[in-house]
């Protein structure tokens, strides 16, 4: 593969945080410490531990964390020789003195996340991880649902608080390879520091998009063993090893290793499969956050909507992690146009 | 999408005959009937019935069927009101005299199916089925493991048969994405027919090889719905709608019934969930097809070898289906090199 860039390739696992959603928080120390040890020793140079929502995250409305992140966070690093802890934080939900907490507790990396039209909340954030010597990152979730102008303006904000780099989060697993390509182009032509990419398997492409963000470019990568994360998780990671090494291209990871931690580890965490079905596909094909897809379900019963054109017009109005209430908005014109064509 | 070629885009569905490895041929008349039916009512356009192996594969060898193919593909035939009926036929495993059988129970197309290496065992197939009046391809098997050349070579031979199209068959899940639009180009600068792709999901990529072929040329594109074939399963029929409907391109499928069909009609008949497991993995990684899987873990097992070393050796001396026991031999010779490795 012809690269646009020379820098080695890193990966950060994300199955202990973005696959925290899928067990709804409910890990364990002990399935913590075992998967970080093993993560560890397969050669993944960064592991992310947190809440799902990140540092903070525990709580009524995005679900109550079986074990506090802190210790989550301690004890993962405490097993591991050279992988870093890496932790997330969505200013508004974590606080700086969240991530002075993470950092006591051995968190080298913070990814500050912010939704892709509002990196102005992640300035403060930044300053302080740099103060106290972290790795820093930006964040810019729904990626998909700003114009690449917009992506790149934000992008340029982030690196201006001092961000590492910068990720394209395709939070809704919405994005095509061609648009995956036009954003890595645009911010590789724009920013100087790394390129990250974060994606979502909700259409079967994460994978491949991540393949694209590399050739474009990009250097952090995000992958979650077994597709361990929200909607249909994220780029398989033993998957991602596999192919890259048929590509010649050697991640540090040892892929037998890895494949093993997929099975025997991870395997039995999994509630269920994570499968591509009617509920996350109709995420990424309508471009919406995963939080919505109880609610539209709900009110679609309720209301005799099917929630996929629930979900569809919420993607059009562009509807952000936090605006579920828009929900009862768009159901309730749904009906009205239901009733309208009845009466006709 | 800019594509190179500007007729409709075909596809046939064949969760009914690859799928048919994953129920290990144990379809029911009615499921095949309640299956065809809906898909015939989401306006797919090709049902592909028949046992996995293709017709006649209801041996010892190749598992025997619960229900008599041309029973099935009778039934099927009978519910279809738009759907043509699409059957496989490998030479050597069917004969023409199946094929004949196949047309009067109602198979209007058949693909007949060789080694990518050994188009010339299907001139006859192809040349009856035409007699017949069917709707005739050409489907290249395993096309990863031949040169492009030799894949081009052997397409042309197919087309001088009298194919009204040519397959890229990626039995094994082994291409990746640069690999498929090589394929792709060649065949469209050297073919007068259309051009089909055939995926698998071992590496993840199938969707997006799917768009790759389709972009290059492709027009006849296989799908399984809930990725219900062999493997990881095949391109998912219901992703790939909605990814192409997202790119502005109908392929006459209603996507909410498509997926309903993977929810509430293929989800219930799934044995398990098809996701891309160590197994799955290591066939789209060394390049094997898939009937070999078992007979390397066995194999393994007695002797101590990793399965994963004996499937990626099975891969480099390019093992055909049909040459399980060569297994015997790698795996002796690993043996070998692991006790010379011991005593050194």
């Amino acid at each position: 593969m012809k690269r646009h860039s020379d820098k080695p390739i890193k990966l950060t696992e994300v199955c202990l945080r973005d696959g925290s959603h899928v067990v709804r928080h409910q890990y364990s120390v002990e399935q913590v410490v075992t998967v970080a040890k093993a993560l560890d020793d397969a050669g993944v140079p960064y592991i992310e531990v947190s809440h799902g929502d990140g540092l903070g995250g525990s709580t009524l409305q995005y679900g109550k964390s079986l074990v506090d992140e802190m210790t989550l966070i301690e004890e993962a690093s405490k097993v591991c020789t050279n992988a870093k802890i890496s932790t997330l934080l969505l200013p508004g939900i974590g606080t700086v003195h969240d991530l002075r907490e993470a950092y006591k507790r051995g968190a080298g990396l913070v990814r500050v996340a912010t939704h892709v039209t509002e990196a102005d909340v992640a300035e403060q954030h930044i300053s302080f991880a740099r103060e106290l010597g972290m790795e820093v990152h930006g964040f810019l979730m729904m990626a998909h649902s700003a114009p690449v102008s917009k992506l790149v303006e934000q992008a340029n904000l982030m690196e201006q608080y001092g961000a590492g780099a910068v990720y394209i989060t395709d939070s809704a697993g919405a994005l095509l390879p061609s648009e995956v390509k036009e954003r890595v182009k645009a911010l590789r032509e724009s920013l100087n520091i790394e390129i990250g990419f974060h994606a979502h398997n909700n259409l079967s492409l994460a994978v491949a998009n991540t393949l694209v963000a590399i050739e474009e470019g990009a250097t952090r990568i995000d992958g979650s063993v077994r597709c361990l994360g929200a909607g249909a998780g994220n780029t398989q990671t033993e998957v991602l090893v596999a192919v890259l090494n048929r590509m010649g291209m050697n991640l540090g990871i040892d892929l037998y290793k890895i494949m093993d931690i997929a099975e025997e580890i991870i395997g039995p965490i999994l509630p269920s499969s994570q499968e591509i079905k009617k509920g996350s596909l109709t995420l990424g094909y309508a471009g919406v956050y995963s939080s919505f897809l109880l609610f539209a379900e709900r009110a679609g019963k309720k209301y005799g909507i099917d929630p996929r054109d629930i979900l569809i017009e919420l993607g059009r109005r562009k509807a952000v992690g936090g605006q579920e209430d828009m929900i009862v908005d768009v159901t309730s014109e749904l009906v009205k146009q239901k009733v309208e064509v009845i009466n006709r």
